[in-house]
């Protein structure tokens, strides 16, 4: 039986994230939501359980080389839009401090916790992994936040300019650099099958990759854009070499036995804070990014779900995963909130916004995945982690905040 | 020896493409020509007989299926914009008699010539393709004309405006129907394994698809972007329900047997003609589809190139194919322009536009290769005559048209 044509696949994929996003509009949630949960509802547990042969024929093993390079593309130009978007808010230098007590300690908590309960899951690793690894790459899961997702509902809720807002965005910037650190730690880790030698190899060369970006990629491509893009309007030979750079500095991590996510991001990091360019590389970049191909990186991620994370012991481990990511988000953001003399009420509304963690949590777990240190089961259980999690938070926020949490979400233009 | 990795392909093809574009640029070639250019580089003429191991690395077998599903979807992307950007141009209403002299005259000169040829060349016809579909092919391929780089370098030229450059505009519509119904025809024909009944299958069912397009869809849309973009900002649901709908029309032209393009082209022309939903696709589109996606479908194309046709009895087909299509555009369009009275200067410049072919060759050329009515000899034939009749355009017509032709080309931010 042949497999889907390819633009088949795409209109079922596309069709399902969209309807999917849709419905979890009408209660309130960010179109992200409906992608994971589309990606989830496509994968094994229901569309495999119910209808086989639809699955087996709509994900054929020779449809998957097709559809991965359009996810791959689309999480590299997210990755990198991301990297672009990355600055300090209105006000942070100002509130430096405040920042960095919640960004450190929604950081700390959940590691401590990810290193909690790391025993208690480690029998569900794949065998060999040893628990070192496993241990650190389960406190790098829990103390992601999701910065985009927090943007949006932050815009969403009119949050943006108030303190809290301004508060929780400058927080969340800290706590992604030093999760993200500590994600690139385990993986080169784990990548370094040869011992130590190789992993002062991956991290000299991630050393050496950052001094080679912002030392000589940040002024080249500032040059560049100063040069060729001075009216906020780059050229067409500028955008390919914007393209070039970010693919380049993937390609680079990847070989380094990193993650390309990390060289997208850094690339996206390095090029100057211009709201024109940065509104300019969006509106080009977004659209077939967010719209086409990441829905295909939620469906290709919804393939590594299995429904043993949801019977006997794995429910269980489960439950624990949750719970400890909750906890530690929740609580490490409130009591850094108190240590910079936030009333408890608006502590607690800024711990329950650092616990957004959306779609960055699934690019740590197919980090995870790839580096092979989880396996499907435990894909899975951080998967709903993920969900809960980010469903949680616009909710948890309206609770702490006082503003009702009922209102539809408007016209969506953007993730 | 593993392949290259997909990022690491990127880099190279949008380099090689980007530099060529650069190169050209300085001999007064639009950007096209440097990435059909690229294309042969990359190919077994250039690369493949100079660094046969590099190239085999960079399109090793495995790689190909990643790499073509991202042509797919810049080739979908970008014939959608092109039926999105059909429409008539300024005045088109008071010329439409001189454009229909001209439209039709320059597609039944080429249409007479490639018949003409076809006998010439069909030695070089893969086996089993019997000759009247051949010859066919060879006259829709002859008739095509470009009408993205005509317009391009109509604007490049400052010739938009004038009588010359409306006209031809105009003309490159209705030559453009025309044409591509015959190679609709064509592909029907050759899909037709299964005689008569076959061929009736595909013409009515594309017939059929036309009256649900324009019926169905066209209206649906227009109330769709009327009620939910009535401000030129589509919301990201109606940007999927675009999507879902660009997808799904070309997937039901390759269903039928024909190439996915025609549901492209046709579901982009049945949207309505607003400018500033043109504009805001065309920023959203046009970003990743050309400056990403494109390059790869003409390194793909390239792939299909042989040395065979610059030897011996190739290198003289090679020429009267050449010679043909050059001859039948000029002239023909020449003789339309002069049935409407313009001087014989005017009308040879009329015709030299209508004789730039770009991009759209090589997507015919490509649709004869995936339906197997010409191999690669031909292939690369036709992409001679392709990259030469482009390369032609803009000289002649300065020539004809009176204009200094070694003004460089400006910034370049649209192909």
């Amino acid at each position: 039986m042949a497999h889907t044509p390819l633009l088949l696949q795409l209109v079922i994929i596309l069709t399902t994230a969209r309807l999917c996003g849709l419905l979890l509009r009408y209660v309130g949630q960010p179109p992200v939501i409906g992608e994971m949960v589309a990606g989830l509802l496509l994968g094994p547990i229901v569309l495999g359980t119910w209808f086989p042969g639809f699955h087996a024929q709509l994900f054929a093993k020779e449809a998957l080389p097709p559809l991965t390079s359009l996810s791959t593309l689309g999480l590299v130009l997210f990755m990198f839009i991301v990297g672009v978007e990355l600055r300090a808010p209105n006000g942070v230098r100002a509130q430096f401090r405040e920042a960095g007590a919640v960004g450190i300690m929604s950081v700390l908590m959940p590691i401590a916790l990810g290193l909690g309960v790391a025993p208690l899951v480690y029998p569900l690793a794949p065998k060999g992994v040893a628990f070192w690894p496993f241990a650190l790459f389960m406190a790098a899961a829990m103390s992601i936040t999701a910065f985009p997702v927090l943007a949006r509902i932050l815009k969403d809720r009119d949050l943006t300019q108030t303190r809290i807002g301004r508060l929780a965005l400058a927080s969340a910037a800290i706590t992604d650099v030093f999760a993200w650190i500590l994600l690139a730690l385990v993986v080169a880790l784990l990548g370094s099958h040869t011992g130590l030698n190789g992993f002062l190899k991956t991290t000299i060369g991630m050393v050496a990759m950052c001094v080679v970006v912002f030392g000589v990629l940040r002024p080249v491509y500032a040059w560049l854009l100063a040069r060729y893009a001075g009216d906020g309007r780059p050229t067409l030979m500028l955008l390919t070499t914007l393209m070039v750079g970010l693919f380049g500095c993937a390609a680079a991590t990847q070989w380094l036995g990193l993650h390309e996510v990390f060289g997208a991001f850094l690339f996206g990091a390095c090029l100057p804070r211009d709201d024109r360019l940065l509104k300019y590389l969006m509106e080009r970049v977004e659209y077939v990014a967010i719209v086409v191909l990441m829905p295909i990186f939620f469906a290709l991620a919804g393939l590594n779900t299995t429904r043993d994370a949801f019977v006997g012991a794995g429910l269980g481990a489960m439950t624990v995963i949750v719970g400890a990511a909750i906890l530690g988000k929740v609580l490490g953001g409130a009591a850094g909130a108190r240590i910079a003399r936030h009333s408890w009420r608006d502590s607690f509304a800024i711990g329950s916004l650092m616990n957004a963690r959306g779609l960055m949590e699934l690019i740590v777990m197919k980090i995870g995945l790839d580096a092979g240190v989880i396996g499907p089961a435990l894909f899975t259980m951080l998967l709903v982690m993920a969900l809960t999690t980010t469903i949680a938070t616009s909710p948890l926020v309206m609770l702490f905040a006082g503003k009702r949490a009922d209102e539809p979400y408007g016209p969506v233009n953007r993730v």
